[in-house]
């Protein structure tokens, strides 16, 4: 019994500590940067722990027949959000990727500076997450690299209406933006196992990242990127046990 | 303050309960069954909450350039448990697999009946887990499927050397088994990425499962259902977003 007090008394020490720091709040860098993400909520662990974690290195894929993805996405009505994390397309419904017999609806669309996927240890100066959900909550997400180059005009509508503060909104079912358009022409994907790469950093989620680069100009990086004061893009994280597939 | 103090109150009720569940005690069935491992104890939550567990339901997988598995494996001395769970070959040093580039040492052997993993749909009367680590601590796991027909000569040593009574070890360096002799002559294999199929349900090991079975009597079946009086396999997990390779 005296084992159990004391065994008590530790958790009641650990818990008090955690409450402490579960604000919930992170950063790129510093205190509550990516190395302490999994101390900073109950809720994070994986993201300390998790086994199965992204972004990762694209290196040593095993040549497979992957199934080519079917896309069914529409233009989308503008409705952009400055989460402080990052900018984010929310998708209007009714646009959906079909994949091993499996429908994925298209939910939202945001980007990281610089990459957060490197490709044989290549990083890119941007990375495009297109999330999708099925109807039971899984989530499969494409990722779409970007070089610097000429502008890009899919993206410019989004650009332009980028909100400069955290939490800021802006909606406009008159201004058009259409995901397909921000795809590379060549649709060959890299298919892994992984996570969120943001706090909670869940588990479980498919990724499909696209071989091919798109083009971005070095202002559209530059506007995104000082939105943010630095970097946001979570590092690399250990492959373990997961194939990667090409 | 309140709400923290609410929080911490709640939490030591939590782990109050947790604490006089965690003797760390699992079973196949019942209370302390399969359905409520992930609850018996804080170490065992990726048995509960884990999106990347074994066993697995092989299906649907994906045709892929596997690289074949390189055995190495040297005969060994007996040293054989019944750990209450399982009957367990642990394996003199010296046995390994080469794949991909990367050595993993062949540690133990043991069994389950039925089988854990099942290949589209079908289940087999038996399954053996061959476990090797690496440097690192990282798992391999090589599964082997039995068909009921001749007796399996590769096991007989261990069968007849098998304790019966749980904890109970045998152990005679005399005795000569062979774990190259168990495994099936065609060694084509699935890939999957998975867990520990027992608490704690740890992830990140990498899964080889046999695409042919190997042969064993109904006897030896049945003499190792009698020592733990029933079925020692955990059912099929969700497979989530992982790819699954042939």
């Amino acid at each position: 019994m005296k084992k159990q007090i004391a065994a008590l008394i530790g958790s009641i020490i650990f818990l008090a500590g955690n409450a402490w720091a579960s604000s919930g709040h992170w950063t790129y860098s510093g205190h509550e940067g990516p190395e302490n993400w999994g101390k900073l909520s109950a809720d994070y662990e994986m993201c300390g722990k998790g086994k199965n974690q992204s972004p990762i290195n694209i290196t040593g894929a095993t040549a497979a027949e992957l199934q080519p993805i079917s896309f069914s996405y529409k233009s989308s009505g503008l409705d952009v959000v400055n989460n402080g994390h990052t900018i984010k397309e929310s998708y209007d419904a009714g646009s959906s990727i079909e994949i091993d017999g499996h429908t994925y609806n298209l939910l939202q669309v945001h980007w990281h500076t610089p990459s957060e996927n490197v490709i044989d240890g290549k990083s890119f100066p941007m990375e495009g997450h297109f999330v999708h959900g099925d109807a039971e909550g899984n989530l499969a997400v494409i990722g779409v690299m970007y070089t610097t180059g000429s502008k890009n005009e899919a993206i410019s509508a989004i650009w332009e209406n980028m909100p400069a503060k955290a939490s800021a909104t802006k909606k406009d079912a008159n201004i058009s933006v259409n995901a397909m358009d921000m795809l590379p022409a060549n649709k060959g994907y890299y298919r892994f196992n992984g996570s969120l790469t943001t706090p909670p950093c869940s588990e479980g989620v498919r990724w499909m990242v696209m071989k091919d680069p798109v083009e971005v100009s070095t202002e559209q990086v530059e506007l995104f990127h000082s939105k943010f004061h630095g970097d946001t893009n979570r590092p690399v994280q250990a492959l373990n046990a997961r194939p990667v597939l090409k």
